[in-house]
């Protein structure tokens, strides 16, 4: 038996057939339509392709799995709102599916999907509590406890970048104030950056965006930091004490086995754990005498969200 | 059958029998002793006296449950540390208990404790998945996921109270700064309610601690604010923005069923509740479309010691 799963995203859709090992033995991407509807008709399409390529038969797919970039109803298989793609607003989204396949369909946002597939088959691989955050232009969180996938009521949960870091501080996308998102997110990193170099025309940073400010990016920032460039490394310092608080927060909300950390700037690797995993050491992982939280950075970047979606199986 | 539960405190501990339905059918208190050592021979003999005085037999006892205030390690039955005990540091505690009587044994901290007797018996009952905050000298956290106490590695997990509420606020006990705790226990609201005094002499809470700062508590707090007093309900809205935002943390990290509030301030009640549920309406309980969290104060109070280390069984 195979399983399906499907990554949503604002700009294409990749859909993957995993066996049981985890592993995709095939997989397939579209550019992702405006609609909800003609949205929905592309991923039939896209998944009877799959099946079709893969010469297997329905009765061969236990189940397909959806990993979507918003909020969404496990339970009732109900997106309820994704941000960045239109109208994609109170959607029976799983009845659709499980009509056009007749096997069984599940769906979950894409940072818990990704933490099912680090839990599964990644970093974190046989932990059974386990916490993620990815630090993309948002921040997001999933949480595995016992081995199953947290998500609280109408699964509004594990949102872990919406926690106060800094009462009435920086303006979250949330609405709130303060959040760690605010502070962690590669938006946030890239603000911090700019915020510094208007005060710093020295830093190298400026040759590198070619005087523009506004081009500043992730790649442009970490390569200003490898290079050694003070401004950087000064911002990127503040980065981390920002992160670790939160990591250390979570220390001691859960008190994990494992901490993963993913999205863009988790790509960093050792250049981003090692200075965490100093911080959180100097502050004894948010609690004298408590163990050690394992940190580490996710191993399944580009596949995770086909196979965290396929393990919702 | 029946259980014991022993709710261990640093002035007092008190044990009772507790039958199928949760009620205590008899209790016994003494004086708490200097020494571990001390200590528990004479939590044995209590524990002794208890039976007897029951008409009961060791075979009737289907376990002995611990609430201790500090850190302990429930799946070892080590007492690591507590903090306001003398010498209790890396006490092997639940061993010497089960060779005294030969039934299960269990530990837990104090708020765990608390929280599960509130899930079984209490505020929360029935409900699947409850976070609780004790607010007291210190703040605590329980947290019970999918029906069962989450405790974490090492039983070093729902740390509620130290998490950051503001980055490099307030010194907390715990050795980080700007722990929620540091802005919501007792001890922290007394310090908002004197500092606002120094700037305001013609608070009624002047008159009502006869001019000496010092004898500031918080039944007199409570009192002012009662009859009005502006300053007092200054810094009451103040205390309910920090625990409000402490709460929608809460409710974005786990969105629970029902979050609890225990501890000497939840004897408040509605006072208390009113303000923060509306708090929490304004902000959408942490997320726009996330469904609301019921927040309510513990019913247990006194008993909820006993009857939640005897429900560890």
């Amino acid at each position: 038996m195979y399983t399906i799963g499907v990554d949503i995203g604002g700009t294409s859709i990749k859909a993957g057939v995993v066996d049981k090992s985890g592993k995709i033995t095939l997989s397939l991407q579209i550019p992702t339509k405006n609609s909800p509807n003609a949205c929905i008709e592309s991923i039939i399409s896209l998944i009877k392709d799959l099946i079709e390529k893969s010469n297997l038969t329905t009765n061969q797919i236990k189940g397909i799995g959806f990993g979507f970039p918003g909020m969404v109803n496990s339970k009732t298989g109900v997106v309820d709102f994704l941000p960045n793609m239109k109208d994609w607003e109170n959607i029976d989204f799983s009845s659709k599916i499980e009509n056009a396949f007749g096997v069984k369909v599940k769906i979950t946002n894409d940072a818990n999907a990704h933490t099912l597939a680090e839990q599964k088959y990644g970093s974190a691989k046989g932990a059974k509590n386990v916490v993620m955050l990815t630090l993309g232009t948002g921040v997001g969180g999933g949480v595995i406890i016992d081995g199953k996938l947290y998500e609280g009521e109408g699964s509004k949960g594990a949102e872990l970048g919406h926690t106060t870091l800094i009462l009435g501080g920086n303006k979250c996308g949330c609405g709130r104030k303060g959040c760690l998102e605010a502070y962690v997110s590669t938006t946030a990193l890239i603000n911090q950056a700019k915020e510094q170099m208007l005060e710093n025309k020295e830093s190298a940073l400026w040759s590198l965006c070619n005087n523009d400010l506004a081009t500043l990016n992730g790649k442009i920032f970490f390569t200003a930091l490898n290079n050694g460039d003070k401004l950087a490394e000064k911002v990127f310092d503040k980065y981390i004490e920002y992160l670790s608080e939160g990591i250390l927060n979570f220390c001691n909300i859960f008190r994990p086995e494992i901490m993963v950390l993913g999205g863009g700037i988790s790509a960093q690797g050792k250049v981003l754990t090692d200075k965490i995993i100093k911080y959180c050491e100097d502050s004894y992982y948010g609690l004298k005498g408590a163990p050690k939280v394992k940190i580490v950075t996710a191993t399944l970047s580009n596949d995770a969200g086909i196979i965290g979606a396929s393990a919702l199986i």
